[in-house]
C-alpha cells in the first residue's frame, strides 16, 4: 500500500503559475541587481565553506534566545531619572516582521514597576454587587474552560508623538511602538461573573492590579460580559511578568491601560470609580474646555514599518512597502498606500488570516524611481471607519492633546534615500 | 461630536447569553468547588495586600524573560554522552496552551550543533540546472516581497516512542514534543527559482545547511514551486540560531528534517541526491523487506496535552480536555475525543482560526466521575484522512519502525487521578 502523498510529491514540475509570473514581472528590473549572478561550480562552493561549517556548533539549550547578531533588536526604554518603575518600553516595530510580537519584545507600561508575584499565593477576588463573592487561585482558574485569540494591545498614548508641532525624527518604534500582538489564552470573564451572579444595578467592574501602584480602572459590565478574558498564557507559555504574571485582564480592542496586569480584584459596582488613570490620564480635552472620559476603543490605525525613519534606502529599484494595521472595533478590511504624498492611492495586500482586534500585516510592491517621495498608509475597518488626516484629528481637540491619536502617518524619502517623519 | 464607541460601552448590561449559560451548566457542580465563596469586605481585601504591593517592583527590560516561577517550563534535552551537538530537544507541550510555540521553546534537532553564523557573511546560492546561478546575501533577500504564515514543523521521528512494545511512562513532551508552531515570514522560494530560471529536466532541489554536518535533503521541484519559503522571521523577530539563523527552508507540512536550517545552497538537479538523512534516517521498512523512501508528508495527528502523564487529577469534577491536532495535508476539520477507551466519541471544539498546516487547539468539557477512564483523541483533516489505530499503523511496517507515526494515542486515568500512557 503506497500513500497518495508520495505520488503527489514525485509529480513533474508544473508550469510557473500566472500570479507568480506577474509578481516577478513587477520587480524584475530592481531585484536583478539585488542578487548578483554567479558562475561558481558546486565544487568551488564546497571549497569556500565558511569556518562555522568546519567545527561543531554549540549544544542544545533549555530555553533559547535570539542570535547575538540581533542584540540591537530590543525594546526602547523610556523612564525618567529616579523613577525606574514608571514609564514605558516600546516594541521595535521596524525591526520585526509578520504580526506576532515575540514575548520578550512586547511593549511595557508600568506605574510602579513589575511585581514579583508568587503564583501560589495570588488570588483573583470577584466581589461587590454579586450574590456569591468568589476567590480564584491560579490552580482553580486552570480548571476552567479556556479560549485562545490573537489580539493586539495598544497604549492609548501610542503615536502621541505625532501630535507634536514639528515632526519628531524618530523610528516607528519611537512613534508607534506602544502596540504589540500576541496569542492569548485564558478564561472568559463572563463565565466567572455568571458564577458569582450579578446583582441588580451591576453596571461597572473595578479592576485592580497587585502591583505597588494598585493600578485600577473602571470597565463597563457590558464589555466584561462580552469578549473579556482573564489571560493566563501569552504566545503559548505562561504570561510574562511584565505582562501581568500570573494573570491579566484582556479587553480586546480597548486601550492598553485597562487590560489590568497582575489582576487581583474585580469589584462589581453601579458606577465607575474615577481612578487616577481614568482622570489624570487617558482623557481628551475638547476645544470647548470639556473633557471626554472613558474613551475606551482604540480606533482604526496603520503604520508603515518598512521603509521608515532610520532605514535609509540604497538607491532606486524595487522595495516592498510593509506595515501594520489594526482596529479595536474589529477586522481591517482595507489598507491603502500612497507614495506621492496622498495624491494617488494603491490597495495593499493583507496577509491572511485577517483577524478581529489583531495586528494585520499589509504589503505593497514599490518600484522607487529615486525621486523624493512621501509614503502614507490609510486603513479602513469592518465598521467602515477610516483613519482621519492629522489635521482632521487635531481639529477635534484642545491644543496639546495626544491620546487615541489614530491619524494617517507619513514618511518622506529624499533623493539620497534618507527617510524622515513628515506631516502632509 | 461624540464617537459611537462611547455610547456602546456605556449601554446597560445584556442578559446572560444562552451559550454561556449552557457552558456554565455543564460544569457548575465541579467548578463550584474550585472557587470557594468568600465573605470578605473590600476593606479586608485591601488590608491583606501581599508584600509585592508594598514595595516598588523591578524596572523595565530590553528583552524580557519568563517568570522565575516558570523555571520548570523548559525544553526536554536529549543528547548522548560525548555528542553534545547531536540529538534533539522537545517542546514541553503539556505545560503550554494555545497554538503558538514561544521561540525559546521551539523543538530542536541538530546533527552537529548550532553554528554561529555572521549574517553579513552568509549567502544563499541557487545553482545547478538553472539559466542564471544566483547568490543572495541576507541584505538582498530582505529586498524581496515577503509573506507570513503560521505553520507547524514536526520531526518525522516525533511520537516514535509510541512504537515501543510497552507504553512508555513519559510526558506529552517526551512522546510528542518534536512538534512546534510559529508564525514564519520570508520570501517565496518559487520567486527566486523563477529569477534563476529552471532548465529542462529540473526535477529536484538539493538543500544544504551551513552547519558542520552540511545537512542535506532532496526536495521535489514541485514543492519548491508551491508553498516553500525561505524563512527569515519567526514569531515576528529574526529566526533563532537553533532554528536556522539567518535563514531556513520552510516546506509546510513536510517532515522537519527537510526544513533545512542555516540554508546556504539550493542545487537544482534531475534526481534526488540520496543524502545521509534520506537513506539512514526517515525511511520506512515494510514487512516485505523493501523500504519506503521520500515519505515527506506529516500525516493527520492529534495529542491530548491536558490531562496527560505527570499531571495527576485532583478528584472528580469538571476538567477541560485540551490538546493539539495538525496535518501536513491542510486544515483539521474534526477532532473527536473519547473518555471511555474508544467506545463512544464526542466532537471537540476547535479554536478559531483553523489554519492549514498549523497546530489547531481542541477542547472538550469533561465531568470526571472519579472512575478509571481512558482518554483518546482522533483527528480528521480536510482531505478526509483520519488517524489510524496503533494496531493499523503498526501492521503497515516491519517490526521496529517508528517514523511518521500518527496513530491514535491514549492516556488512562486511575481512580486516584494518576494519568498514564496506555495502548488500547
Amino acid at each position: 500500500m503506497e500513500r497518495n502523498d508520495r505520488k503527489e510529491v514525485r509529480a513533474r514540475p508544473q508550469r510557473l503559475n500566472r500570479r507568480a509570473m506577474l509578481r516577478a514581472g513587477l520587480f524584475s528590473a530592481g531585484i536583478a541587481g539585488a542578487a548578483p549572478a554567479i558562475a561558481q561550480s558546486s565544487e568551488s562552493i564546497g571549497a569556500n565553506a565558511p569556518e562555522w561549517m568546519k567545527t561543531p556548533g554549540r549544544t542544545f539549550s533549555a530555553y533559547g534566545m535570539p542570535s547575538k547578531w540581533q542584540d540591537k533588536v530590543q525594546r526602547v526604554l523610556g523612564t525618567q531619572p529616579g523613577r525606574p518603575g514608571t514609564g514605558s518600553s516600546r516594541t521595535p516595530l521596524q525591526l520585526l516582521e509578520g504580526t506576532i510580537t515575540p514575548n520578550g519584545l512586547h511593549f511595557e507600561r508600568h506605574h510602579n514597576g513589575v511585581p514579583d508575584i508568587d503564583p501560589s499565593r495570588h488570588e483573583l477576588v470577584i466581589h461587590g454587587l454579586v450574590k456569591r463573592p468568589l476567590a480564584f487561585t491560579l490552580e482553580a482558574l486552570m480548571r476552567y474552560p479556556m479560549e485562545t485569540h490573537i489580539r493586539f494591545i495598544e497604549c492609548s498614548g501610542n503615536s502621541g508623538g505625532y501630535a507634536a508641532a514639528q515632526p519628531q525624527q524618530t523610528t516607528a518604534a519611537g512613534l508607534n511602538g506602544l502596540v504589540s500582538c500576541s496569542e492569548w489564552t485564558g478564561v472568559r470573564l463572563a463565565m466567572l461573573l455568571e458564577e458569582a451572579e450579578l446583582n441588580e444595578g451591576a453596571k461597572w467592574v473595578i479592576a485592580e492590579g497587585a502591583d505597588a501602584a494598585a493600578m485600577s480602572r473602571s470597565v463597563p459590565i457590558e464589555k466584561c460580559m462580552d469578549d473579556a478574558v482573564i489571560a493566563l498564557y501569552q504566545n503559548g507559555e505562561a504570561i510574562r511578568p511584565e505582562q501581568g504574571y500570573p494573570m491579566r485582564l484582556l479587553l480586546p480592542g480597548f486601550e492598553g491601560n485597562m487590560h489590568v496586569k497582575w489582576l487581583r480584584r474585580l469589584k462589581v459596582t453601579n458606577a465607575p470609580v474615577d481612578a487616577r488613570d481614568e482622570t489624570s490620564h487617558y482623557t481628551e480635552l475638547m476645544p470647548n474646555g470639556k473633557a471626554r472620559q472613558y474613551m475606551f476603543l482604540q480606533s482604526v490605525k496603520s503604520v508603515i514599518t518598512r521603509p521608515s525613519f532610520g532605514m535609509n534606502m540604497k538607491g532606486p529599484g524595487f522595495y516592498e512597502v510593509s506595515g501594520l494595521a489594526w482596529s479595536g472595533a474589529g477586522r481591517i478590511t482595507k489598507v491603502e498606500v500612497s507614495v506621492d504624498g496622498g495624491r494617488t492611492w494603491a490597495v495593499a495586500a493583507l496577509s491572511e488570516p485577517v483577524l478581529s482586534k489583531s495586528l494585520t500585516r499589509f504589503r505593497l510592491p514599490w518600484q522607487w524611481d529615486g525621486k523624493p517621495s512621501v509614503l502614507l498608509s490609510r486603513a479602513t475597518d469592518e465598521t467602515g471607519e477610516v483613519q482621519p488626516t492629522r489635521a482632521a484629528w487635531t481639529a477635534q481637540y484642545a491644543p496639546g492633546q495626544f491620546y487615541h491619536l489614530n491619524a494617517i502617518q507619513s514618511w518622506s524619502v529624499d533623493a539620497d534615500g534618507t527617510v524622515k517623519n513628515v506631516y502632509v
